[in-house]
């Protein structure tokens, strides 16, 4: 490895630094107010239009004749096909169903620097077609590697060479973290968060903004995308230590910091929390077999959609998209469309004056390796009509209003996943609530989830959303 | 997850009670001489014999008619099969080979309770009948899940109920770790160490020993085996801060100990070396295919071993075992029977007075993840012969006298492996050997290398092993 990118700080002073750009709403290189105006104009700028076709309008796209697999002429991109889950671990012990592969790596990657002596971070208005508004917030990198190597013959990535050896800048995170396990089979990508002091040109579909701006705009539907959210997770912070009377506090803020302050007030520590991991993943089974398209039971195809029989899940569809400053303007793709919104939450308990999250082990058709860790509830309710419910979705359903401390709705990947929108809370439980969980649950500190977020396949997607979600509440 | 095992102390408490355990070598329930008697007087106590057979004497094992794969009747334990790997990481770009797929998670522990307020560990001399001396020093438990299960049906697993949910104990170390990538298909085992407050009977293999002694034991050639090496690299230290003198000390001693003590001293800090990891993993591609053992190329078998063509890398040969403390007394089985011994060296370089350890990124047959953590050098010189030496094995070779500061011969799990010996080196190179190193490379600290054997999948066992080599030094 060169040392050109030898360290002069130390990690803890990375921490404080995250955590001042999460403190900081003056010394800002553009306000909020200038920031909407900004998204407003980068939205009416340029006209999308993204209409659902049938499968044989997609260009580049057939149904391999053996397998019945979607894939692209390139061998590219990504793939439908079918797969086939043998699992102890979830409401069913085996089902098949359609599942996105896609093996290749891509990058998420967000690049910072220090104005006023705040860190910023550089954030873009892109267009997905699967996004409910089309245009949200995302990372200033969100590159496939067939897109940065070129396979779309698009124009060049604004940005891709700080993300890629040899550095220019300061990596301050690189992990490799999966995405939706219930859609994508073993996928994967880079997320990373690179600093620099050059000057660097602002393209006009990118802005400066401090994480407490963006802390606020994750209150806002739909506007920050999925990649932006799980590069965000990757942030460690330190508690902050210029606010000792909110540290002190009896109060759902003062329980956080202390949560993202203190080590000795976790209900577990770390080798109990590895452990529980551990545990779960040598308990359980889960076996995979990519099977062909056409032999997934209990789905049907037609020529605009391939379904699950009682209208559950999610669909594949095929799409048009036509687009005026995408990388290339005009294009054709599948898509998934889930069926109804899910519910994602966490709930949040003080355990001795220090707020833990209540984590599930949870088992995907896709999951990289038999368990990670999710939200306390992880579900799509629709899909449990006048079936046993998921364990917690009452509490998180009927918790009282002033119980909810986190509530918005996001949008997964608009670029996979159609309308794919989840419903993000974090809702406080209260003394009568049992310290006490079944062995699929651990009560984590918010320290202790965003060290682990710093390491690969712990925390899904879904939690690590949801994780970006809860340190907007500090 | 109950919360029985609540815990009382901290991290940090625990690290520190683990350094002292490591320096204390007073106040010990066995004298090392006295444990040396002990354990000649176990290996006197049973008599063993183990001889190669061809396979069709191999009792409950065959080879499958359409495979040729060798498998056992009950469809536990291991089989041999063939595999097909496509890389860009290795000296060949493509190669087939045999290799153990062992999909089961098996259990390595280590029971440890404090006598005289110093943790000792329980560890027990076990006989495989890999091992060159037959018995070596083992973790309290070393059992596959067909062996705790009673697939065997043989005598009760001592210990097993102190490394079973729910826990008696506390659990202190608890991560799926790999095991030997060349020999092995995505093969991990739970690494455990559990303390206990209750009294435990000890049984006649059992004895209680402190780090301290453990680390002068893996000194001596073939006595600490693989299982227990493993499990020991789990276990994270503090620094010692007894030890004024020495952490001052320009020695490599003194460089060792702020190697283990300061996050500031750190060529790379945390994100750094977790970014090269991402690299490597995101740069390189792995492709396992698994095929039948009979389809394998340039590998020839005959009715007692399958070998390869030059002679190189390994067999796979039968052998039939006699034992009088076994859980069965008496079982024929296949084994690994590597060709020449391994080098398995760590380079090590002070740089601002703090000792760094030479990482490679390195890529084997049977990776879980594309990429695994190993030492500098990690190869069979004999597999060389005639074709270019891997990087950095001159370094050791020709390393003067004084330059080596850990030189031991040990062999690897003598349950799968007949007499495969590696040797270990901890090679200290001069203020001429550059800083800068490959891609593949990194310079890590011993915390830092300690702190990400917390994970899984980072390390793999070889350099495991080697770093328990490293805290026998300060």
């Amino acid at each position: 490895m060169s040392t050109a990118g030898l360290l002069t700080t130390t990690d803890d002073d990375l921490l404080r630094r995250f955590t001042e750009s999460a403190n900081t709403h003056d010394r800002v290189v553009v306000p909020t107010p200038a920031f909407h105006e900004w998204f407003a104009e980068r939205q009416a700028a340029n006209s999308y239009q993204v209409t659902q076709v049938p499968f044989g309008e997609l260009a580049g796209w057939r149904f391999q004749p053996d397998s019945g697999n979607l894939v692209h002429d390139s061998g590219r991109f990504f793939a439908v096909e079918g797969l086939s889950v043998h699992t102890d671990h979830s409401e069913h012990a085996h089902w098949t169903q359609p599942i996105i592969r896609q093996p290749e790596t891509g990058i998420l990657g967000i690049l910072v620097k220090e104005f006023n002596g705040v860190l910023h971070c550089l954030m873009q208005a892109k267009m997905e077609p699967g996004n409910v508004n089309l245009t949200q917030l995302s990372p200033t990198l969100q590159a496939t590697r067939s897109n940065y190597t070129r396979v779309h013959k698009g124009k060049p990535i604004p940005y891709l060479e700080y993300f890629t050896a040899p550095w220019r800048g300061r990596v301050l995170v690189d992990v490799l973290q999966s995405e939706q396990g219930a859609w994508f089979l073993h996928k994967r990508n880079r997320n990373m968060v690179i600093e620099v002091t050059d000057d660097i040109p602002v393209l006009e579909d990118f802005c400066w903004l401090t994480l407490a701006q963006l802390h606020e705009l994750l209150h806002v539907d739909n506007l920050v995308n999925m990649d932006s959210r799980t590069v965000l997770s990757g942030i460690p912070f330190a508690a902050p230590v210029d606010r000792p009377s909110i540290l002190d506090e009896d109060s759902f803020r003062g329980a956080l910091l202390r949560s993202l302050a203190e080590r000795k007030g976790a209900l577990h520590e770390l080798p109990s929390v590895l452990s529980w991991f551990t545990e779960a993943k040598t308990k359980h089974t889960l076996d995979q077999q990519r099977i062909p398209l056409n032999r997934v039971d209990g789905w049907r195809a037609t020529d605009k959609h391939i379904s699950h029989d009682e209208g559950r899940y999610f669909s594949v569809i095929g799409v048009d998209v036509q687009a005026s400053n995408r990388e290339v303007a005009h294009w054709t793709q599948p898509m998934l469309a889930p069926v109804g919104r899910g519910l994602l939450a966490f709930l949040a308990k003080r355990i001795g004056g220090v707020l833990h999250v209540l984590v599930q082990a949870r088992t995907q058709a896709g999951t990289f390796d038999v368990i990670e860790m999710a939200p306390t509830v992880h579900c799509t309710p629709e899909n449990y009509e006048g079936a046993e419910q998921p364990r917690y979705l009452r509490h998180v359903l009927d918790a009282p209003p002033g119980a909810i401390k986190h509530d918005v709705v996001h949008s997964e990947e608009g670029g996979r996943f159609h309308h794919a929108e989840n419903r993000y809370v974090v809702a406080e439980v209260g003394d009568d609530f049992p310290v006490e969980v079944p062995p699929d649950f651990i009560w984590m500190t918010a320290r202790q989830a965003t060290n682990l977020v710093r390491y690969s396949n712990y925390f899904n997607v879904e939690a690590r959303s949801l994780l970006t979600g809860l340190h907007t509440l500090w």
